[in-house]
């Protein structure tokens, strides 16, 4: 077999075999095969595309290139979450215990933030005395005991994938469905799980800026789960303004207690319930998402919820007392409140530019080695639809001092809001839903 | 500027400007620029090709990258001719002393053989003490005093096009017209022609297989020599079976003095006249191709061309009583008549087959080192459209000995061989023009 070969099979809209895409993968991360031959066949993908089964054979290549994590000693089926990333997305801090809480169990490993996206270990780290290193033995038997563990990424986790996707950076082939779709799933499958639900983002603050783009990206990690007998399913959603109002670290530990509690702001609320409703189906615990809802709701209700955080909390050594008294988290010193020089609704949010805001304030990391201060960032006053008088509040900045670049952040987020003189229509938060089966649009049934 | 985002460019269909194309070139030529940034690119090149400003823009980089041979001390228009390359194409040992009868100065760099294609350079070198090395003051001032000669390709010609063929070569990327055409024509730049004739071959032998594909290149090379202000003209030719009836070192030598004296083959002659014609009218020394054709046809039946060869092989050293005395080329000690096993038609020859037999004889380079023998080679006896009968000597071998191999290539030789009932129709062997004013197939108007 050679590559060139392979790379012109593609390039003349051929399809590749599982063994004839595990040579290129395993050769490229042993170092056999050169960068500029990979580079040239993921531009060839991202002209021809790869078909279902091309993707799920990538997929696997790269899922095998690293460590495996083995969850088989957790009794149950093993149900992960995966977001493709937003500004303000705290969805793993409350979807975790609320799906642990009626049993199924969570044994997740999650990032850190880059850029104008958090990551959960960086937010469960603000809480004093969190520890998310834990031994794989000391992960797999509190996942037994308490049904939930989150630690970060550890080991060597597709490696080919990690390897891969750097070259694609810089070589203009990262917006490739297929490549993408494989670069998400293969690290899914590496750590583990038996099924997989996508949190699939859309709008100007996400990676896929249409519905359709993003319905295709879903269905591609679907056909990719289906393939390899993982079942999956993934829900699309708007990312055109932050979820709910909190961004930066504390502020969302702080806000998805509030959700835990009932009190969470509605979007952030419907997202997680139904997410989690679609976990719990994938985990066998229900036949329906509208019952499963049902019941992750009264979770909520009755305590329940709550209740596995505190214990998943004081399980990893953080301080337990925060879920009764929120002000034990870090707070910061300097607020500073960013009232609107004008009167009208609240058209659109930029949410990268209040994503960059928290990051510019302390939240988030420019470079992958920079510190974070976790009681800085941004939370919102007023959402898309709002009415706003001129000297109400937008925003208040959460600031470790009051300088001159705090004003440019300020400046920053006045200029993420748009002003109308018409109240904007109403956008739904959920969009779609991809399963096995296929495409629904919520707009169809509801 | 950023590699990346240039390769995005052309990869989401833009035009390149000219300086971010010299950015690429020069930035790959100095290793600053990697390998895997230029693959990408290409390959990008290769699904949304280039646009004539973009084309000539590299093509101008390209030849800027190295040495740029200046003829200027030549007095007259200097006309090079480049071949896409065939099996036993020996042109350009009838063409440069024919034109050169007329007064246009012939300042020729050319290359050796590798694979299944001869080289005019190993070709002269078969002449017992020709000299293909010469000092640049050699080169021209033999130039000046005899209007001719021909060496090997030496200095730094176009390194940034050696660069990016090699890396083109593994990463599928090679059969792109425009890459091509910059290629073929970034050299002839930089070998300080004035004009330019390209002699385009098309057919099974040939790397453009369908006439559409070759009048695309040679039109893609046109519109570079247009865009840099050096005129240039392309002939297309048929290569579905080799030119002329030898191939092989010494074999070609020797047809092609028989052709100076007016007694080649029909289809070497006719080309040659037909190349060296556009190469006078390029010159400035015929106001039509007709015209010029006859001219030259006249220095073949006045002795004038032959003569003209004989002053250019003296002054490189090589035994000038060749001409008269063929037998002093190098000579095979076998001889092989292979006989055809079937009646009918010659209805094709596999030209491509054939190069191999010659070098799997010795004539050719199967590696870059590997030593070449001058004297053995394939003599054709049949050519398409020919009858022939069972027994009938197809074509004689001239080899170095006796031994298995030589059995096996005499099999390949039958093989290349397709008989028929039916006599094939005549095919032309001028198929197509294409000058700056477009594209003229001979078929319209004779």
């Amino acid at each position: 077999m050679r590559s060139v070969d392979l790379i012109q099979k593609k390039r003349d809209g051929g399809e590749l075999t599982a063994s004839e895409l595990t040579y290129l993968i395993d050769g490229y991360s042993r170092g056999d095969i050169p960068d500029y031959q990979l580079s040239a066949w993921a531009m060839a993908v991202f002209f021809r595309g790869m078909t279902p089964r091309e993707t799920a054979a990538l997929t696997l290549a790269m899922a095998n290139s690293g460590d495996q994590v083995d969850l088989g000693p957790i009794s149950g089926i093993k149900v992960d979450k995966h977001s493709t990333g937003g500004v303000g997305d705290k969805t793993t801090l409350i979807i975790a215990p609320l799906v642990a809480s009626v049993g199924i169990p969570v044994a997740k490993m999650s990032g850190r933030g880059l850029g104008h996206t958090g990551g959960t270990i960086d937010k469960l780290e603000s809480i004093e005395g969190f520890r998310t290193e834990l031994s794989r033995e000391r992960f797999m038997s509190q996942v037994s005991e308490i049904g939930l563990s989150i630690i970060g990424q550890s080991g060597n986790l597709a490696p080919a994938d990690k390897k891969l996707y750097a070259l694609r950076d810089v070589t203009a082939t990262v917006e490739s469905i297929p490549l993408i779709a494989s670069s998400v799933m293969s690290k899914k499958i590496a750590a583990g799980a038996d099924a997989i639900v996508l949190d699939v983002k859309t709008g100007s603050g996400a990676f896929m800026k249409t519905l359709e783009q993003s319905e295709q990206l879903a269905k591609a990690m679907v056909d990719i789960g289906t393939e390899v007998g993982k079942n999956t399913a993934a829900v699309i959603s708007d990312m055109d303004q932050p979820l709910g109002f909190a961004i930066g670290n504390a502020l969302e530990v702080q806000e998805s207690i509030e959700t835990l509690k009932g009190n969470g702001p509605e979007d952030l609320t419907e997202l997680c319930l139904t997410l989690g409703a679609h976990m719990v189906v994938l985990g066998g615990k229900s036949d329906s998402v509208e019952a499963a809802k049902m019941l992750l709701r009264e979770q909520i209700d009755n305590g329940a919820a709550l209740e596995k955080f505190i214990a998943f909390v004081a399980a990893q050594g953080g301080d337990d007392t925060i879920a009764d008294d929120p002000s034990r988290l870090p707070q910061a010193p300097v607020l500073v409140e960013i009232r609107s020089d004008g009167a009208g609704y609240v058209q659109a949010i930029e949410a990268e530019q209040l994503g960059l805001a928290a990051m510019l304030l302390g939240a988030g990391r420019a470079t992958k080695d920079a510190a974070i201060d976790y009681a800085v960032g941004v939370k919102l006053r007023k959402k898309v639809g709002d009415a706003v008088q001129t000297g109400d509040s937008l925003a208040v900045l959460h600031a470790r001092d009051h300088n001159e670049s705090v004003h440019e952040v300020a400046e920053r987020v006045r200029k993420a809001y748009t002003l109308s003189d018409v109240k904007p229509e109403a956008r739904a938060l959920l969009l779609s839903v991809v399963t096995a089966e296929g495409i629904t649009r919520y707009s169809t049934y509801s």
